[in-house]
């Protein structure tokens, strides 16, 4: 199963790419982030993110899309930019068939550390460990969007042994 | 020139076509909604308005894409939810090279009435006045969109005054 996260945004998109094979090893594929200009009209920054998109999922093929479910407490006007970067990149998940899975933060803290009350430096540090890096991965949106990703697969393992549990019993 | 007025949102945007001619003769050439269903996905309504949306363009053409800037003062789930909207409405502007303006629905109601204290059905009647059409176009979606159209024909209009205005002061 390939995965990929995705930690949206107008002026930075964090990608990362796992694979994970029978045995639950996981390999990491692809990190890092879409970059988009001030200096570019805000269409134009969003074909920016849409067509690197495009890239990342006809370079990888992956099996999901992972994202991780804002909230905003303050600015109404960072959740429409916010949420404009996440329209494109949920179109092009669409424009390939790609299944899309949302995360809270509280989610993704816990499947990466074990508790939803983990701070972003503990957050880093699981996420090279769990992934074998020897450092922990640059920019912070990449790593974030490879903890998103991590979550998905630790939820997608949950789910499998939910489903070999029930036919156990049934059969 | 032809405007694409755009009122967006998940389940239902609105959008009106304009053209105003050199006389400042303004004609309707298409008005209504794109709908998108509860029982679709996010990501395949969202694909559904990036469609409508590349139908209409490349069916009329615009000079410009003229959209409404939202303010939401509760609700930072709804925020995102119009976000996402906007994104694919402004993406397929960048993808047909459309330049895209915005106001604020104070301007608009400014330049459909005359006032920016107009009520809903006050803004729904001058519409109907201005474009000469028989009856308040329907559904308020559509006609919200219109009045978007119209409010960037009024701005067009006073800024090429404003060239003249100065080309004449040079002069």
């Amino acid at each position: 199963m390939i995965i990929l996260g995705i930690d949206p945004g107008t002026a930075t998109t964090g990608y990362g790419v796992i694979r994970s094979d029978l045995n639950g090893r996981i390999t990491v594929l692809d990190f890092g982030v879409i970059l988009t200009f001030p200096t570019m009209t805000a269409p134009d920054r969003l074909a920016s993110i849409y067509d690197g998109m495009n890239l990342l999922i006809e370079k990888h093929t992956p099996d999901c899309l992972a994202t991780e479910r804002l909230f905003f407490s303050k600015n109404e006007t960072t959740a429409i930019s916010v949420g404009r970067a996440i329209g494109v990149v949920l179109l092009a998940a669409a424009k390939h068939n790609l299944p899309w899975i949302e995360y809270t933060p509280m989610q993704v803290k816990q499947a990466v550390t074990g508790t939803g009350a983990a701070h972003k430096p503990q957050m880093q540090k699981m996420v090279a460990t769990l992934l074998g890096l020897p450092e922990i991965p640059k920019p912070d949106d990449a790593a974030d969007a490879l903890a998103i990703a991590i979550c998905h697969m630790h939820s997608a393992k949950i789910m499998s042994y939910r489903d070999l549990a029930k036919k156990s019993t049934r059969g």
